[in-house]
Parts: C-alpha cells; sequence; structure tokens
C-alpha cells in the first residue's frame, strides 16, 4: 500500500514533534512536508529543531526542507499543532484548499460544523464532516479538531457511563508541564512547587466534553446535558494529565455498575481496529494508588484513558474517581492521528485530489 | 521570665525536628528533654539524628541525652511527634502523671473530650480540658491535639465562612511530600510523578474538620453539620498542602462575602497575641495563580493558611477555592507550640507541680 | 527453539524486577522461577512485589510462585539481584550445585577468577569460566559478574581509548535514585538537592574498571595500568548514571582520535549478533549539551554508553568528557542477560545437566 | 544614620529581585530607584514585576515607578543585575556620571582596572577603584564586579589554600537553575534530567578565579598562577551551586593542613564587620554527606562557602573536595551588596556629589 503524504503544521514545536514521532513507521501515513515559520523556512527540519523529546528526530524526517504556511502544500491530510491564534485564519484556508486538516488546536473546536472527534466515543460526529462541505461547497476538504488535553480523560471516562446520565461535574486536574508546550512552564516557577492556574484551561473543560458526549442530530451535536465545573493545576509531572472527577448521576447507579461499564467499553468495531486505537480505550486500574502519570501514561501506547479509585462521594451525593491520559499522545498528536486514521476508513480523504500533490516515492 | 521545659517525644523523627526547630529561641518554652526509641537512648541527640532540615540542629539541643518514654520525664509541657500507634498508650499515660500533652498524633483526635485545636478558630475547645481533668481526677494534666496536616487549610479557610453555612465540602489536596515523615516517600515513587491515595487520609478529613468547627457545648464538641468527601493525593513538593475545595452554603452568599468574611477574620484577642499566631490566621492572595506551595508556605512564618481564587462552581452548586498551609508548621509541630501558648496564656500550665521538676538553669 | 528456563534472585526488588521487565519476549530466555525473601514465599510474583517500574509486571511471570534460596531450583540459568551480603554465599553454592549464576552484586566483582563481563569490551575474560571449572571441580556451574552501575560508562567510554594508554582518570558522576533500589532515596533527601556522597561507590570505580579493561593471562587478568579517582553524586534523575571524565593519555592523541576510536568502535562480532547487544556499544553525541540522562539513556534499548563533549583538559594535561548509560540496564540486569546469552553462544550453558531441570512447557 | 539611596539596574529579573529582597530592611542601603526596560518604564514596580521568589516584593519598593536607563538616576550607588550585553555600555556610562557601579554582569570582570571584588579574599583589589580613577578623570565613579556564580564557590575556598600554591585545578559543576535567570531554564529540559552544559560557563572558570585570586601589584592584578579547567552541569535545583574540585599543590600538604586552613580562615577585620558579611566566609562541612544545596545554601545568610569531603585524588596527585555557595546570593546579588558596603566602609563613596542626589526621606 502507498503511504499517504502528511504535513505537519508547526513541526517544531512540543506537539509538532510529537506527531513527528507518532507518526515514524506508521502503515498508513508517511510525513512529507514539515511547516514551521518563517525564521525556519529553507532551513533542514533537524537544523530547525531543538528536539525535546527522548532520543533524535526520526531520520527520514531530518533532511525535510520547513516550509511555511505561504507554501501550496501537497499532502492530502494536515496535522496542525498551531498556536490556536495562527490556527484560525491557516486551518481554514486549508481546508477550503481541499487538504483534510486534523488539529490539536483549540480555534475550531465549539465551532458547530466542526467536530471534537474520539472516534471510541463519538464517532459518529465525524458526520460534521458532511455538513462542513455542504456548507462550504468543499469536495476533499474537512476541519477536525482533537480534544483538549485536559478534557480528554473527562469525556473518556464519562462516555462509559452516559446511560447513568452524568449531571454534575467537579474535576480537579494534575497536569503535566509539556502540556504548555516548549520551552512552556519554567523550571524556577514549577520545582517543589504547583501553580493552581492556567490560563482559559477551565473555561474549555466547563464546554468541551458536554460536546464531545453530545449527539450529532443529523445537522450538528447536541451537547450531553450536564454541568461541569474545573479547577486546573499544573504539577511538577513531565507528561500525562491527572484528574480527579465528582460526579451525580440522574439514574441510580453502584460503584459496580461503574466499572462494568468501563470494563466491558470498547467502542466501535470500525475504530478499534485503526492502527493507533488501543485495545481498550478505557482501562480499570485496581490497585489502590493507580492511575499514576509516570507509571500509566503508556497505557494502550498512550492511547488508553486510565481510571480507578471510583467510590461514593456524599459530598457531591455521588462519586468521584480518577482519570489520566497522556496529553500529548491521546491528549493531542496521537488523537488527532487516530481521528485521520477514521476519516480514511470512511473514506473521506481522496488522495488524488489536491492540486501538486505527489505521491510518496518509496 | 524564667522559660518552662518542654519535652519532645518522638524527637529524632521529621515533625520531633521541626519542633525542635521552631522551639530554637522560643520566648517561653526551653527544650529540656529529647525522647526517642530504645535505640538512640544514652546518645546524644546529635549523634541520634538524621537531621533532615535545613542547616543543622539548634546547638543548644544538640547535647541532650535522648531519654525513652520508660524515663520519668520531668517537663511541664510535653511536645508528642510519636507515631499514632505508639501515641495511644504513651499520651494518656504523660497526662495522667500530670503533664501538659500537646500531640501532632492522631490517636485522640476524635475523642470526645479531646480538643483538636486550633485557637483562633475554636478557643472554647480547650474548655474540654476541664471536662477531661474532671473525668480522669488530673490536676495538672492534659491532652490536646493539633489537626492533621490536611484537614488544617480546609478548617482555617471554612472557619470565616461558618456564618454562611457551608453543607457540603468537596476536597481535593495535593499534598506535599514531608507529610509522610522520613524516609517517608521514595524519590522512586513522587518524582515524575502524583501518588493518587495516602492511607487513612481521606477518612479523617470526612471527620476531624467538623469537631474542628463545632461547638463546645459545656461537655463536649457539637461537630459543624456539614458533609465532608474528600480525594487525597501525594505531589512532589517538598513542604506545604495545598487543597481545592467546592464548597455549597445553606445561605446566600457571593464571592465578596467570602473574601470579606476572609479579610476580617483575627481569632480571639488572646490568642492574637500569642508568640506564635500569625497577623493573620487567613491571608488571601489574590494573584490569579496563588496560592502556590512554595511561594506561600511560609506566609505568617509558615501559621497562615493562605486563600486564593474563590470564585463560582456551578457543579457543586457554590463556590470553590484554593488554600494551602505548611503541613509541618500549621499542620503538626506549629500548631501544637501555639496550643501550649494557648495553654499557658489560659492558665492551665502548672509548672511547680510535677514530681522531679527542675527549672531550666539559666 | 525451546527457551532456556532461567530463575531470577531478588526478583522482587528493583533490579529484580528489572530482570523481569528485560526478560520479557526474550527471544532464548524464559522466566521460569522467582526467588525471595521468606515474607513472600508461597505468593505469587503479583502478590508479593510491588512493581515500581511502568506499567504492571508481565502477566507471564504474574502468577509464578515466589521461591526461597533454600528451595532447589531447576533453571540452569540464575540471574541475581541479590544484596551483596546474601549473595557472597548463595551464589557460590548455586554455581557449586551447577547453575550459571550471572550477577548484579559486588560480592564477587574483584575474585580472581571471577570475570566483570562486558562482552563487547571484554570477551575474552569469559574463559575465567575454565578457570572456575578446574579451580573448584565444576562441570556446568558458573559464576560471572557484570560491572557497577557507575563503573560501566567509565569502562566502556574508555575501552576503545585504550590503545592510546590512559593513565589517570577522574571520574565526577551524577547518579539516579534507581541505583540506590527501592525504596532506595527518601524524596525528602534528593528533591531540590544533591547528595554528594554515595557509600561504597568511589571505591568500587577505582578497582574495578581497571579489571575490566585488564586483559586475560590465561589464569587471571591483568588489570589496566591506570589510575582511577571518583566523587560520586545523586541527583534527582530516576535513570541513568552520568559521569564527567578527565583522563591523561600516555600517548599523544587529539581530539579527533578519541571521536574515530569511539565511531569505530563494535565488539566482537560474536557479540553484536546477541539479542541483546546494541548496534553500537558506544554512541557519540555531538551536540553541544548532549548526552543527558532522560533523553540518552534509551540509547541502544539502555544498552549503549553515550559519549559526548570531548576536549582538551589542561589540569589534568589530556582530555575530558562526558559519558553515560542507563544504570538499571546497562549498569545492572542488562548487562547480565548479555553476559548469559554471550554464554550460552560460546557454549558455557548446558540445559540438561541440572538436577530435576525442567524443560519449559510452550 | 540617613541611609544611601540605591539603585537597581535590571530590578524587575531574577537577580533584580534579588537584590530588592536582600535589601529589604538593610541598615545602610535604600532602594531609591528600580530600572528595567521601556516596557515596564512608568508603571510601579508592583505591576511591572512577576515576582519569582518567595512571598511577595517589600511593600516599601512596590510602588517605586520604574524608570529607564536613559533616566538620570540620582542614587550614589547602583546595583546593576543588566544582561551583559546592556552592561558594557550602560554601566561604564554610570560610572562615568559619577555612581559607584556594583554590577553582577560579567562585561567588565575581566578587564585590567575593573576588581571581581570577593573583599574576605582579595581587599586589596579595591585599590583598582584609584585606578579606574585617575585612568578616566572620575572623582566618585567606580565600576566593580562580582564573581561569577560558579567561580564564587572555587575562588572562596580555594582563596585559605594559596599558601599550599595550587597548581592544577579541576571543576566539575551541579549548578542550580536560579543561575540561568528567568524564565530561564525550560522544566521540559531540566526535569528528570541533568544538562551538561552551560553556554560560557566553563570559559569563565578558566580565567575569573585566577585574577580573583590574585595580586594587586599597585596597578593592576597579577593573576594566581594556577591553571584551571571546567565542566559544567545543570541540574534540578533551585538554588545554589555545588562544584567538585580536584586540585595538585606545590606545596607538600595533608588533609589535615586544608581543614585547618578552611578552619583559621576569617578574612580581613574590617570586612568581617560589615553587615552583609557572614561569620565565617568558608564553612566545613563534617557530614560525609555534606555540603548538600537545599540543606546547605543559607550557611551563614547564603554568604558562606562550605566545603566539604576533603580527601586525597591519586588520579591529580592532590585532593579533591566539594565547595557550595548560594549562587543568587553570594554568587551574585549578596556579594555586590557586600562590595558596596566594603567601599562605603572604605571611604569610596560620597552622598553628596551626584548631581540631582536627593536624600531618602525617612
Amino acid at each position: 500500500m502507498q503511504k499517504i503524504p502528511v504535513a505537519i503544521l508547526g513541526a517544531t514545536g512540543a506537539v509538532g514533534q510529537r506527531f513527528i514521532s507518532l507518526l515514524e513507521g506508521h502503515p498508513w501515513f508517511e510525513v512529507a512536508e514539515v511547516v514551521a515559520s518563517e525564521r525556519s523556512a529553507g532551513s533542514t527540519y533537524k537544523e530547525a529543531t531543538n528536539w525535546v523529546l527522548d532520543g533524535y528526530p526520526p531520520t527520514d524526517v531530518t533532511n525535510l526542507i520547513v516550509q511555511t504556511l505561504e507554501d501550496d502544500l501537497t499532502s492530502p491530510v494536515v496535522f496542525s499543532a498551531l498556536p490556536s491564534s495562527q490556527a484560525k485564519e491557516a486551518e481554514f484556508a486549508l481546508a477550503q484548499r481541499g487538504h483534510v486538516v486534523c488539529t490539536n488546536a483549540s480555534a475550531y473546536r465549539m465551532t458547530k460544523d466542526v467536530p471534537i472527534l474520539l472516534p471510541e466515543i463519538n464517532a459518529a460526529h465525524i458526520e460534521l464532516v458532511d455538513i462542513q462541505r455542504k456548507n462550504y461547497g468543499w469536495t476533499t476538504g474537512a476541519l477536525v479538531t482533537n480534544s483538549n488535553c485536559t478534557s480528554t480523560p473527562v469525556a473518556m471516562s464519562l462516555a462509559p457511563l452516559r446511560q447513568f446520565r452524568p449531571t454534575h461535574v467537579q474535576v480537579v486536574s494534575m497536569q503535566a508541564v509539556s502540556g504548555a508546550g516548549y520551552p512552556g512552564v519554567p523550571s524556577l516557577d514549577i520545582m517543589d512547587n504547583v501553580i493552581p492556574f492556567i490560563g482559559g484551561e477551565e473555561d474549555k473543560l466547563t464546554k468541551e466534553p458536554a460536546k464531545m458526549l453530545g449527539t450529532f442530530n443529523g445537522d450538528s451535536v447536541t451537547p450531553f446535558d450536564m454541568i461541569v465545573s474545573a479547577a486546573c493545576n499544573r504539577v511538577p509531572v513531565l507528561d500525562s494529565h491527572l484528574v480527579n472527577v465528582a460526579v451525580r448521576f440522574a439514574e441510580e447507579v453502584t460503584v459496580d455498575d461503574l466499572l462494568a461499564a468501563w470494563e466491558n467499553f470498547r467502542g466501535p468495531d470500525d475504530v478499534a481496529n485503526l492502527p493507533s486505537a488501543p485495545e481498550r480505550p478505557v482501562e480499570v486500574a485496581y490497585a489502590q494508588d493507580r492511575p499514576q502519570p509516570r507509571r500509566d501514561r503508556m497505557a494502550g501506547n498512550g492511547m488508553s484513558a486510565v481510571v480507578g479509585r471510583v467510590r461514593e462521594c456524599h459530598a457531591v451525593d455521588g462519586f468521584q474517581y480518577l482519570a489520566l491520559s497522556h496529553n500529548t499522545i491521546r491528549g493531542a498528536a496521537g488523537c488527532s492521528i487516530l481521528n485521520a486514521e477514521y476519516l480514511v476508513a470512511k473514506g473521506y480523504v481522496q488522495q488524488q485530489t489536491l492540486p501538486n500533490a505527489q505521491t510518496i516515492r518509496s
């Protein structure tokens, strides 16, 4: 099978590097274009990048010449790790030009005809792409967002519990420093410390999970009917966000009901077979002191949410539990790659239609 | 003024060291006796102690000979940093012998005639000592506990809000490693990690704050009528526990009401003048990213609770805010020292009455 | 191919866990027996073990019943993660009984007829096993040690430079907390700190590298003629030891000579083809701020030493450089596994000869 | 006594903040002017500053209006925490205008008529100010630098050993993140890691200590005759730099000689009485695992160097030991304040001579 060329926007940044790292050896996709700021343009990826992940960038990417957003990209699929400010204009323009854009930026998450896609929990939202194409006259273009990294463990852990009608959800997060990108959080701020504030994050948590858990109604997504409040904290952890979720349900439910719902949850079959889909989207940790960021972040190759310590919570007349997922894999690049795989599987990606598109040699 | 001799139980451990450090240069008390396990008996304090605080132990303590619980102590005031298992028997026996015992152990906290004393917020609970003396026929003995380190910021921040009748309180803590004593938390567990479980801690939070905020009814303490749930987490921070408190009130209340209540809170005058009392028992931090453990733990010399980020919390139909206090000062040794000062000020300590009691030379 | 059953001594400890983790899916070996203290005997490995590595123990080991050193082991190959005190007696007894013992303990490292084997750099030392068998009348038994974790990057980086005759070597180490085992280094000691002392470590560095770099003379190993001094420091890093090596050579040599020696170093062919052998035993990092513990520890799957920043050092009239290797992989369990592979490849392991030996079913 | 008004250049940065923190309640100096970049000009210090030290900025500074380098300063003494690039021009101009400039910048450290002053070890170097005044026709102006933060523990620990003629010095440093200023070292780089490179630092170590230990020859400083090599590492520590020093002496010397030299070292009497002078410029730590950054950095209020673990080092045919000092106190702001005190004490500061100079009210 010939691999599908993909472009990475914001390729030199922390999330861009995670895209490139996860795409190394991907069975369907091949990094063909890397896009960064003017400053890096014309350099090789290796020259332009201060690689902050472990080891070194994959050798087949190091010699790619960095392009800018001004250049005409030819890859049918574009992964975006742009800052939200740049994403607004650039991502729409690329979809307009015919690219399937899978983005980690927040700019379009709450836009009516744009899905926040986590295919195990809201596969039907992919049909918003049809609405987009109708609304804007696109034939091949599409714009699909992944979840905010902190909303991810909240939404993934609540998805199997929708049947019990969660109505009130209080989230307290302990988030990793990689969530702030690079250079991101100064060591002088976070060593031996907690920073109990992350700009804009709490607001996202009050809105995005309800959309993610909502129902595609043929035209848009009806958000799930629940109230979410959040308190977000940065802790001295490198990767993966841990959240404490206190939740009240409208239905009568027991701890065993919740555990069974998580244990039985798998997501649709056509998602479960995708290359980046984890065996279990939600894993239950039974040890009394799990999940832990360092020890559980790579569950399902970083694509699973891990839940644990579910118990009654009288203060909210409900339950509380912990949930965790890897913020730059499941909560960012990995989710967008899974979304792109699902778009391919459902026939939304036509390789041939892009102007100047070249197939990858090899 | 001649200083009052005090003994430290568990003097070589982490909390024992904090007692010794805080008592250096104390205007009323002088460390006269240090008590540790059999293994250390007969050594000097310096030889017996692996000092884990900064710097070195105070020179006037280093040459004290370590005694054991079998020895007859002569100090009227005894500070206990014993593990709960040992505290049960030893502390009662010492009170029985006529010592005023101020303890950090949890063994007696929920005992009917023993106060959990934080004098700024529940000074009247000191009268339980009179009940003790009546119940057991003690003339000089007394047994007074300080709060659990995690309950401390919860109770201190809620105390000024009692007027608004908090009914439901959801606490999520981020706790420092020093709370586990020494050697305590292995670095292999906590570096680049969060441990979302602390044995017994959540249970204490459901019970102790209600007692601490309760009313002395002439015989015992009627607990404050509220439901507390808790989720306790260990984070890679050296000192001070940060809690997120989500709370519903029975009364109508605004953010400004809460802020005003905290700003105006001072505690009784006869407490405010004690040597270890902070100027403000509760400080309000207005920066959007405060309080932070490292930067705020020494507020009021480690004796103040610092609150911040109060805002509405729709999920609990109330408010949420952050509170922080230094776990081994306000939440342990410092609180017991303040309690002892208050006991002295209220006439509960009679220096002359102990068998073999010697006055300190100098 | 039928796999060779192996036993792990000290299987529940930190290095024991690393053995089990590295042996998951090993092409030649299969963990058949796990040995720990009396306290764990009779439990399953899962019950007996507080797993401190990431994730969970491999499922094919979790149900093995923990045995003790009193039990008769049947595995031809025994990996030992025993503390040195226990290793002294137990390891010799097991070799005496016919087992090939590959150990991480230091007890026998300086014993005349026991090799400290790193096959890429001193493959000929394996012939000390023939001397052992002659000395003690063993037919199948053997006792082979791996290097101390801090000596490892020193010896591996100096090995390709032996041709230039290093004579004086000053080592300053920055060592990870996992080197102290579990619970090991208290977080109260190491967070925001450096502990500039590690008991016994500096002494090992003055002796072991010279033996490791020495020549098998037909009867024993003639140590390499060099003087090593060391200063060992514990730093807040989870895994991998970084050393600064300042070295004077008897031969005239340039920076380029040193780089070329490292770049060209591969070790013997019959080692390079072993399952756990890295492609390059010594990797050169050219970025000015590498090697770094976190970013370089998994080089060669944790089996390579990484060197960098070589430059002149006038104070020692020579050169200085950095070297790094993963302390619990290359510097412990991984090295012993490679040693066992080499022993198999050279015909030192006879599966059939052990009393009660069973072949692994599967 | 009327306090001397002082100005702080780079007042909003990390070292600038340390100056302000250390000057709170200073008996001789009062912060009268704060200078920062254009961006902050006209704001109050509180508005302009992201305070990164613990607690909050002193209240008597928070309302000062931030000025720029373009403004005419009136304070006789100017403390500079400017980046080296800006320092070059600005500091000379200020000295030219008549200010006594005490700077943490490196720009002038190796300039012939500018001292690197640590008054306990090279008090006579202050006479370079007379040379400056002669060379440039200044009457009140002066330019005095403090040591680089990593050179500080090297020079302070070697000063008492000059009598033994150290000839070869190999330094390996483990440096705190605060040495890089704010935002400085990204947490993504340093958590669970060591960065074994600090730009320009090793070069400074080869030059500055020799000048600092040198002799004022009536015209300039004859550097001490020794060769220094260095390897500099950033470790996950907040404050204070730890160095391992391996040194060869021309004289015969023993460990006891070195210890006695340190124990007896006090510096000149007219320095020892200055407000910021520590009781002992060099403290000896005798515990086998000291000095440690966290536990020893505040020795002498952060103004002492602490040495320990001195022992023979055969590889350099000499000795090795550890030395530590607080990088932003003794190695930066605190040293410049001590230098200014010494300049006042020796009559180099004339308060009356500045154009527009105002005396502080209070």
